[in-house]
């Protein structure tokens, strides 16, 4: 919160106190709804049921609209009430927001909920929540404007005037034909500017972008944000118009899209905090003790040489330099796949593959010759230098690849690249790097009897 | 480029060769600005030359609006055309794309298109590119519908009617004073809804948010997204209101920023796609090798503890697993602080810290007592075993530790935290995790003289 809204938030609190509707009402109602929500949520229970006197549910629906809460704690609001105020409450706030907040309720007090809403909206909001979770259907809302196509402007304007209150958003007009299948749309701008006897099927644009109710939300994200839409409509199998998706949930995906495909990447979950440290920890562990394991198993390779350890112990000083090395690169080639992968579904894979290839070479080259002049000098022995060297080039070329080929792999396998991890990448790279090391140190030995 | 784009494509190529001007048109202009785009760039120079024949540049103005291409081609293609169409099709551009474009360009030949539009544009234009990068007024366009405070509804909607097909976005409308001054907002929707003769005054919304036109994009991003915004104001020092910052440019910044922590915690810019491997290999190159001087530290420390070493040989089978586990948690907590710091400028550091030297305590016990456990069963061996999970729980800690207290430390610097990479806190670690571990081993021998 900003300073500003912690001094209004006393100010609110006192005008409670001191009974002063009034006063509590200028204030608070001279707020935008997302402010509106912050302050609401920082007020206690006695606080928020001097609130739900002093407030419309009406008044009340544009603060639940735009509040960024958890749908669970939301609906936990919703118990305080007096079942008449949310009633009416249920019916003013937009479908979708009611839908989030119904859905991640127990059945049997969703029901309690759903018997209080009318007969219609409570029937729209089953429908809604059977869709599945982070599809269009989940996502859409169903307050939008959609007029028939045998209109003229003029009487389009009429209806629009009239419903205009209860649409989430008016940008768009739908236009739809006699069964309700999506022929058109027009924007409010062609309304306001053509002529009231011009017919709206000639103003028209048929070529219309709708998504199916079942589309996942990471494409529909990616649709408005490449056609810069404010809103895209949502049809069923029959083509008929059930919905809209509003550009500020689409930033809502975009954002939790972005922040799950980091998190994959660091291997721990960044979106849910908990400021307790037991939970914190157990989010945690699960990840790390896998990686333990793959962990063990470089440990046992690296035992399994250990007679070579022990006849020529220098050979420990480089294994954290070479397997580090390796790791990061086979991180960084991750990174740079899963996005690809994520940002282009027409990649050319063998080309990507390719790519990464030669790349590593490179890398692999250029750090290779680094490795041996640094310790060759440093330990002036050049053979070493060469093994170290020659173990980081194919370590990283290894890595590498290994960090391309693996979400690729997923991706072909079905599962979301993005899910292979950071951590599971350098990890895995350890094992590989050891391998690669201890053959190399193995055969010069034998070559040059060190 | 979808399969239908493919096939559309094939078809306006045919219809060039043809040069039949009526299909190309009939067949181009049924497509979204989006698309058209996309097919536009796919055109051959010839084709396009063709193409400047059959499009009024109203028409073009639309391709380029909706464009994802980099400004620097889009500024190429302003070379193939006539002056004259040049000089229109700027005209008809948004301001925002505009200026977008001619940033990019080299002084000279940037002075050759200003000189080609009207004296008034031009000079927006230039004022424009004066705004710094990453700025509200690098990102804003100006074409906004601004009424005076003192107009009726009706009168308002006369001059909203005269310039919506101007306007980028209608959906708002700004209520300005005498002076210019930003003094109220309004929808359209209210527009549309209220009496003709009621007062502008009287409706609109006197608490505007508005952003400086100097403010970060990231702040302006967030606002929007917060307060669910399809655009926002943006006003000079004199709180005159000098453009506006629509959705769609938001969705851009919150894609570009995102792309940009997830580059940072991978350690490789994943944002530049290039095919040439050289290329790829020399942006990730500077930090594997910066790292890479980090990781010769570490193995000068293991150098360092050649005797124990030898002594004892079975330590370098562990070194990988205590610096491979201690990086993959720091990595973790590095990511979650990351996040925690640009989720929340309120942020209390103290309790953030507090709970991660607690999760980090409880990771470590966690792990330290598996690996305890599971080395000193292998190799029948307690003491080494606890040698080794001693020296997993603290390594686990301090770099558990280091990945808070890093970016941390940037942000009260001033620098980024986002910048501070999963390689760097995993090489960093591996420096820590040795120093610790052969610490510990140390003290253990000569505690009980293995």
């Amino acid at each position: 919160m900003t300073e500003e809204l912690e001094k209004i938030q006393i100010e609110l609190a006192a005008s409670l106190t001191k009974n002063n509707r009034k006063k509590f009402r200028k204030l608070f109602l001279s707020l935008h709804g997302y402010e509106q929500s912050q302050l609401f949520e920082n007020f206690s229970l006695a606080q928020r049921k001097i609130i739900y006197s002093y407030l419309t549910p009406e008044e009340l629906a544009n603060v639940f609209d735009d509040t960024e809460e958890d749908p669970v704690e939301a609906g936990k609001y919703l118990d305080e009430m007096p079942p008449a105020y949310v009633a009416r409450l249920l019916r003013e706030m937009y479908m979708d927001n009611v839908v989030d907040i119904l859905a991640d309720m127990r059945p049997l007090k969703r029901r309690k909920y759903l018997n209080l809403m009318q007969t219609g909206e409570a029937a729209q909001v089953r429908n809604l929540i059977h869709y599945e979770d982070e599809s269009a259907g989940s996502l859409m809302t169903t307050e939008f404007i959609a007029v028939k196509e045998d209109l003229s402007v003029g009487s389009a304007m009429h209806q629009v005037k009239r419903e205009a209150q209860e649409a989430e958003l008016i940008t768009y007009i739908y236009v739809i034909d006699e069964a309700g299948v999506l022929v058109g749309v027009l924007s409010v701008r062609d309304l306001i500017t053509h002529p009231d006897d011009e017919a709206i099927k000639d103003i028209m644009i048929t070529r219309v972008l709708a998504v199916d109710v079942n589309e996942d939300q990471e494409a529909i994200a990616e649709q408005v944000r490449d056609y810069n839409f404010v809103a895209i409509p949502v049809v069923d199998e029959a083509e008929k118009i059930v919905g809209i998706i509003t550009v500020d949930d689409i930033i809502d995906v975009i954002d939790e899209e972005s922040a799950e495909d980091y998190s994959h990447l660091a291997g721990v979950d960044t979106q849910t905090i908990s400021h307790n440290p037991f939970q914190t920890a157990f989010k945690r562990l699960p990840w790390l003790i896998t990686l333990l394991f793959l962990g063990m198993l470089t440990a046992t390779l690296i035992n399994h040489f250990d007679t070579l350890l022990s006849q020529m112990s220098v050979l420990a000083v480089f294994i954290s330099l070479i397997t580090g090395t390796a790791g990061n690169a086979g991180t960084q080639s991750l990174a740079v796949a899963v996005r690809r992968l994520a940002m282009n579904s027409h990649l050319k894979i063998t080309r990507l593959l390719l790519n990464e290839v030669a790349t590593g070479i490179i890398i692999g080259v250029v750090t290779g010759v680094c490795v041996w002049l640094m310790v060759g000098f440093w330990k002036q022995d050049l053979v070493l230098g060469g093994i170290v060297g020659a173990a980081m080039a194919s370590a990283i070329f290894v890595a590498n690849l290994a960090g391309s080929i693996i979400p690729i792999g997923m991706e072909k396998l079905g599962v979301d690249p993005a899910v292979a991890s950071g951590p599971f990448i350098s990890t895995l790279s350890d094992l590989t790097s050891v391998l690669i090391y201890f053959n190399i140190a193995q055969y010069f030995l034998q070559m040059y009897g060190h």
